[in-house]
């Protein structure tokens, strides 16, 4: 079991992508939009060119979009490049991480040679954070997912803020656009930095995209310290053509509030204990690991993917992720679960 | 001046791209092949899913052209990735960089604290480099290229082996495709790491690929560093279409021999300094930095871009940089140059 295997891997042990219907990646079934495959289509043949190294454009449509001025963000080739350039470029002693979350988080602070604590998220609690309790343990950065992955939890930006006047904190807010809910971004400053991904909102994680915002002196180390192409020319007219296209994140937020309800609900007839999603996928959890490998094993006959946790630190492999995907979609998992389960 | 700035700049303020005949990158101008193009094309809706963590497409396209085990490659987000992750992860105390030479050396090594130390190559040399000079100065790595970009000097593999030998090498064979002779890639090994851009050679700068060998422990360490999907959806698509076209290779090479000669008889007849080119690029000397930027400005008008020098260390304003296009494009830079002469 390799602790840093993700999800969304559809790929065979050739490479060839398999037609999966991927459950187990949590991107946005609404996207890319055609806004987005235009300007794709448009610009093909751009890549004969270098990117822009200033990334004008894609910096003024985060910079309207987010109010954050350009001279506080780092444009990142997807959010997960950040972590590596946070740790290499810091090299904070000792890195404090609530889990169950991301892997990556880990990964890139060991990479670094950071010592890796962790601060265990209880079931019983919901894998709710307890800010007095973090706050109890002594560390030179801490990492949280606002909402986190994969338990959905959402802390308050009162939170996020009460944490990071105390210890540095990197604040992952990749799924946030999902809601319509105050960010922290607003808030970066010398001890918190927040990093956003675009690919799982934009359905755009093959081409990588994602920005951080940090104190400007802080933002001009890191940006120092990655080469100035890192941003592919085409995820730069994807960024803006999505950035720039209000209508598909109300759409998203709309189908998000109703389909959330829906999957949930369809969920609740199935013998699974079900964490309640904030944002576009929900932890679950079942009696046995027989039964999940079962129902991993049955899905992917049928061309389904659902994301095991076991390799998740402070889960096991009882536990299960579903991305929350469009109504036909949502309705061929939850029925392909109900046949499983029946048959048992 | 800003040290690291770069050529192949076609952006203007607004970050739009500009239609420039741009002889300030070196870029094949044979490319991107049609097969590329059409990868793309087919691909473009791919980049909803993830890119294979693994690339084993890509990998094995690799491996199988050049002959490295897959284990000792590093896949970068272009070539430039590599000079970043090498310093991250090594932390040389003391970096010996031959001067003039591509600045991302230097950007790379100095954001992760190392000491730059410059080891000037002489014009009445024509900047060869003196091997057994560079071996008498104290440093804790050496950084070349092979060939030297701008000035296009290739030092010989033995040289290489004798420099690695004694000092831990990062050899950067960006252009090396662009000639057909021995690579130092199977040399890699504890002392030697070999980083190569596929963006030059098959035209993709704006997607961003490039790959680095090593010795099998370390290109784990280096591949421990970053994530695992720096390489995006559409580069590795792209590569993998482009590394199995065996023609696309030996044209490049055809049009390069019969271009570069006569490139420098163009050049011949106008009153600059040539200095020799090897592969697809030729570094030029005017005799007053008021006639450089002459030359400069009157171009730009024409839309043409061509690379001042007057940013690279060991360089000055007089020097200029000219990548060789195709028959027409040259003809082109060359009747405009011959016009701005006469008019002087």
């Amino acid at each position: 079991m390799n602790k840093f295997r993700h999800g969304g891997n559809i790929y065979n042990s050739q490479g060839a992508a398999e037609n999966f219907l991927d459950f187990s990646a949590n991107i946005n079934p609404l996207g890319p939009s055609e806004k987005v495959l235009q300007a794709l289509q448009e610009n093909l043949r751009g890549v004969v060119n270098y990117p822009d190294a200033n990334a004008t454009e894609l910096k003024n449509a985060i910079s309207m979009r987010y109010k954050i001025p350009a001279e506080n963000l780092i444009l990142l080739n997807g959010a997960a490049e950040f972590f590596y350039l946070y740790f290499q470029v810091l090299r904070p002693r000792k890195v404090l991480i609530p889990v169950p979350t991301f892997s990556e988080y880990e990964r890139a602070a060991r990479a670094a040679g950071s010592e890796v604590e962790y601060f265990f998220l209880r079931e019983e609690d919901n894998f709710q954070l307890d800010t007095e309790k973090i706050l109890q343990q002594k560390c030179d950065c801490i990492i949280l997912g606002r909402p986190n992955n994969p338990t959905g939890n959402l802390i308050s930006v009162a939170e996020v803020k009460k944490i990071s006047e105390l210890v540095p904190t990197v604040l992952d807010e990749s799924f946030i656009d999902f809601l319509k809910i105050e960010s922290a971004k607003s808030f970066a400053g010398k001890n918190l930095v927040v990093v956003q991904s675009l690919t799982k909102i934009f359905a755009l994680p093959g081409l990588r995209l994602g920005f951080a915002v940090a104190e400007k002196n802080l933002a001009e180390k890191f940006n120092a310290a990655k080469d100035v192409w890192n941003v592919n020319f085409l995820a730069q007219k994807a960024g803006v053509a999505a950035l720039t296209d209000e209508k598909f994140l109300t759409d998203t937020r709309n189908w998000l509030e109703v389909e959330k309800k829906f999957f949930v609900e369809g969920l609740k007839n199935l013998p699974v204990k079900i964490f309640a999603p904030t944002v576009n996928f929900v932890l679950l959890k079942v009696s046995t690991e027989k039964i999940a490998e079962k129902i991993l094993n049955q899905l992917r006959a049928e061309k389904i993917l659902l994301r095991s946790c076991e390799n998740f630190v402070g889960l096991d492999g009882r536990f299960l992720r579903s991305a929350i995907r469009s109504r036909e979609e949502n309705i061929l998992l939850l029925d392909a679960l109900r046949k499983i389960f029946q048959d048992w």
